[in-house]
């Protein structure tokens, strides 16, 4: 199965009307910095603080009235766990999240604010994976994987799409890539309503899987990757490696330090909250400021969920 | 002199070049907790930070170019002092900010950011004001004082005029007090431009000048002050208290623990980075919500200048 242009214009329609359609900023110190116009596109003010709802709401509102009634479930401990919540909530369905019995305790409470079903495990893939698979075959819910699931990518295209009313034919766009939920999302918007547009990604050194993937051609998993970024350590699943490879034209990589000088940047000059994985393109940018000269790019600053009382410059 | 509706409308003209029509944002889960309206006016994002900018920019752009040439000059360790370095800046000229010693590094490294002199004094109203006198009677310099100076507060006026734009008729607008400029300046453009809307304030518990002072209609100043909140140390001036007396309806006071906590909320929830200050009138909302039910309220957030590595819930 393919993703078609009409699956993402659907998915536009479809969750127009439970997400927020987020504002895109700007900063002229920012741009002097970099010779380029980059904007900034706020997912961290998105319903639920991240990109996440979008996907969330296409998968979970894309099911039928009958197979939805005995809910969804997923395995998380990140901002996907809170927009299924969310979305099973709108839905009037039930969800059943796997979370790591070490989970943050916002991303836990995140999830009870919405309602969610909470099934605690140990802190390993394998645990939550068979956490999951039984709690589907007890209830009957239906899984909803962050990201490989062609709703969920479908859905996080939405927000390239708003992009490009506002932004019509920027040269670049720049995402964070973990798992490629949002990459594939937003390379396929791009090559569908903005076929001139380059997408490029993200990734943190020390979780350089998608890097790697992507010039090698080869699938190659994380092993334990350790990054302040947490939204992105997972791997590429077998539905968005391919959509990478084919509208994906750079994967740049960023360390650690970059990351976090990145992130104290826009909250200090920008007075936005960003969680450090929003940070991961600006510090590419940063980084290698020749490639985004005297060009406009849009970059996603994918979520704004971070522990407040635990900041990585402190 | 009386500040006249068309001092606000030139104001507007004169500044709008060199400051941002800052956005506004608001909070379904704010709203719901409330059970009104309410919208947030992000000052946070104007130029140098907070809403001081506008001010700076209307009183040094007002002053004829033969004046302008000596350049002006002010005493603040806080956001005014980098507002009026960069309004020098553009305006060609030069500007000379005294400065307690003891001025956080980020203020002082603002003021140099914009090409400002600094004169640091020892951290005492008498010695400020002596050191202004001094830099005033060698250099020439005029003197743009933070807020008891009828440019300045037209010049803050304007955040108000472009709320109006977008949120016609509001039925209550609230802004943080000081020294009065920023609320002066909203009460006057409400009462031009929407006279149907009320104009409260919001001031901490423990710098109370303003609410005593309007309670009493007796000018009474604070005295050491000891708030979180550090743009609202200052006492009312006696440009900005007849105003405030004449147009403002009701002055909020809000406990130390209250601000703290409506300044987490705002960035936990809405992913901005605002000031103590900018809290107050949240913390206000949040603890007197029967009066602002069912109604459409605008908070202007005044400012986003915080130290990143020293949070008060830390």
């Amino acid at each position: 199965m393919t993703i078609t242009k009409e699956d993402l214009l659907e998915a536009r329609y479809r969750t127009e009307k439970y997400i927020h359609n987020t504002p895109v900023l700007s900063s002229s110190t920012f741009n002097s910095a970099i010779g380029g116009s980059i904007f900034f596109k706020c997912e961290n003010f998105q319903k639920a603080g991240a990109f996440k709802s979008r996907g969330a709401i296409n998968a979970v509102f894309s099911i039928s009235s009958q197979e939805i009634s005995k809910g969804v479930a997923t395995h998380s401990s990140g901002n996907h766990a809170a927009a299924l919540a969310r979305a099973a909530y709108l839905r009037n369905t039930k969800a059943w999240i796997v979370m790591p019995e070490n989970a943050p305790k916002v991303k836990i409470e995140a999830v009870k604010n919405y309602g969610g079903t909470i099934i605690f495990c140990k802190p390993t893939l394998s645990a939550r994976e068979s956490a999951l698979q039984e709690i589907i075959d007890k209830t009957g819910a239906i899984e909803i994987h962050p990201y490989n699931n062609e709703k969920v990518i479908a859905g996080q295209s939405t927000a390239v799409q708003e992009i490009l009313e506002v932004i019509p034919r920027p040269e670049i766009i720049i995402t964070p890539v973990g798992g490629g939920g949002l990459l594939s999302g937003s390379a396929l918007a791009a090559h569908h309503f903005s076929p001139g547009t380059k997408v490029f990604a993200a990734e943190p050194l020390n979780a350089n899987d998608a890097f790697l993937s992507f010039t090698s051609g080869t699938f190659i998993p994380s092993v334990n990757p350790q990054t302040i970024a947490d939204g992105l350590l997972t791997s590429l699943g077998d539905i968005t490696f391919p959509i990478i490879q084919n509208h994906v034209n750079k994967i740049i990589t960023t360390d650690e330090r970059s990351i976090i000088k990145a992130m104290k940047w826009i909250w200090e000059r920008m007075k936005l909250v960003i969680e450090p994985s929003s940070a991961v393109p600006v510090a590419a940018i940063f980084n290698n400021p020749e490639i985004f000269q005297n060009k406009t790019t849009v970059v996603v600053l994918s979520g704004g969920n971070v522990d407040l009382t635990k900041l990585p410059w402190q």
